[in-house]
């Protein structure tokens, strides 16, 4: 297969490659484009490329022809299948280059496309995306980078082009496995957040009044996390600052005021659930770090 | 009763009293004294009073004489019944003054204390304490207010020797709505953070190494709820950044992660739902700020 055979064309120093032009692979290929990379791209639909074309992208005829004109050569597909599919074929052209896999997926199959890269010699960074595709090229958005160390140290500053490239070392699943958990915080974030919003809606606030406030509380939560955080690794809670069996008692509070004005109350439950238990259990004296046993596996 | 007639000594202008000295009064006293304030404090158990007596406070011998040495009556005990139990013999002091309840409450006990203060004449300044006592007398510490207006006014300087007074405005009951539900936002932000902490704790990250992403992802999130507030009092949700039907994909991914971890799975089953619920009733092209119908009653 033609494909298979590397391109005669040696790629320029720091260019890069990007396969799969949805949203986010544009936002990408854009963000590269604009930190001034020679920037190659290919689409399965050649006309998304259009628009990258128009402002300096260089289009690839082929998929072989992409991945040869990279150093580094960014996927971002639908999920891990289309990796596969689209680039098993060119595994001879990606030898010796670095596969920067940013498609969504899980720590499991980013650890077994490591291992498919070490079989095929070539590097492998897989990397998660904090942000939607307006947030691609600022400096506070977060790309999660897990696998080769080599590869992280040689695209940092390629990478620095979509955001801030955070390493997270060797192992190859962390970048999905912490995405995964930042996302559950996100939503979690999300559901207190509309809950409250719906609460202080009934007695008349908007959301445009309250939702200040809420922003400036999540820092304020923050410090309260990283108090917490030591006492989850030392699997030690001391309550000095507030108690979960204090805790319990207010989301009562919460309960009620929810309930009276007709706003769903699974969310309060649950916490409450989890808060009772662990007084239950006999820990009432520690600090909320404790609750962390409702979730860990038996 | 000899409590009702005022008393002879007039209250030194911007003077406050403390009423209560649990660890919250305690804290409250202080940052007061810090900031040079005439602070009178008061504690059933008298001896509660003795280290904020030696760092310069005034020991008032009865209630009648704290409520009367203060412009400002600061008051932060059990609950709104003790309030009540406490204060209804003096009523006839606070004529005139300024009584500001920190005590934790609901905001329909909130709005009857505004309207009991109004039938004796004094003024009622509910508020809610954004912080742990170690917390109080940082800028950053939230400090809640409903009420008066001008007691408000009046009193604004010497609260802000315990944080950064925020106005809610007249309705007494707010600063216990907008506590309960930012008690919420807090609850689930620990919620969603301690599944995660579990989640890669089972792969080997420490709490120590995640959270500092996690803090930081907060005001990645934070930005969105910025984005979402306006769409939640215009009752419209465009999915322009990020549709409810492409985060219902990326949760399954978290609850695969969860399970193949031994890792709870109620807090992302009830995201699940709700976002199902939402694309099932025909929106999953919108925001997630459309979930908030599943908050709001029927």
């Amino acid at each position: 297969m033609s494909h298979e055979s590397p391109s005669l064309v040696p790629a320029s120093a720091g260019s890069v490659s990007v396969i799969g032009l949805g949203q986010m692979g544009s936002a990408l290929a854009e963000a590269f484009l604009a930190a001034g990379r020679t920037t190659t791209v290919w689409n399965r639909t050649p006309a998304k490329a259009d628009a990258l074309v128009e402002r300096g992208a260089v289009r690839a005829d082929s998929i072989a022809d992409a991945v040869a004109a990279g150093d580094a050569v960014v996927v971002c597909v639908l999920d891990y299948a289309a990796v596969r599919e689209l680039l098993d074929p060119v595994v001879g052209v990606l030898a010796g280059r670095t596969l920067v896999n940013l498609t969504s997926g899980s720590p499991e199959q980013a650890r077994e496309s490591a291992a498919w890269a070490a079989g095929h010699g070539f590097s492998y960074l897989d990397g998660a995306v904090m942000t939607t595709p307006p947030g691609i090229g600022r400096p506070s958005s977060m790309i999660l980078c897990s696998g080769s160390p080599a590869a992280f140290a040689e695209h940092r500053e390629a990478l620095a082009a979509l955001g801030d490239p955070v390493d997270l070392g060797e192992d190859a699943g962390l970048a999905a496995l912490y995405d995964t958990g930042l996302l559950g915080l996100m939503w979690s974030v999300f559901a207190g957040w509309l809950h409250a919003a719906a609460l202080v809606g009934v007695d008349g606030v908007p959301a445009g009044a309250f939702t200040p406030l809420a922003i400036r509380w999540l820092t304020t939560v923050g410090g309260f996390m990283e108090t917490y955080a030591p006492q989850l690794d030392a699997c030690r809670y001391p309550g000095d600052d507030a108690t979960v069996a204090v805790q319990l008692a207010a989301v009562d509070h919460l309960l009620e005021a929810s309930r009276a004005r007709g706003v769903d109350t699974r969310l309060p439950e649950l916490h409450r659930d989890m808060m009772a238990k662990t007084v239950a259990s006999g820990h009432g004296q520690d600090s909320y770090a404790r609750v962390i046993e409702q979730f860990r596996g038996a």
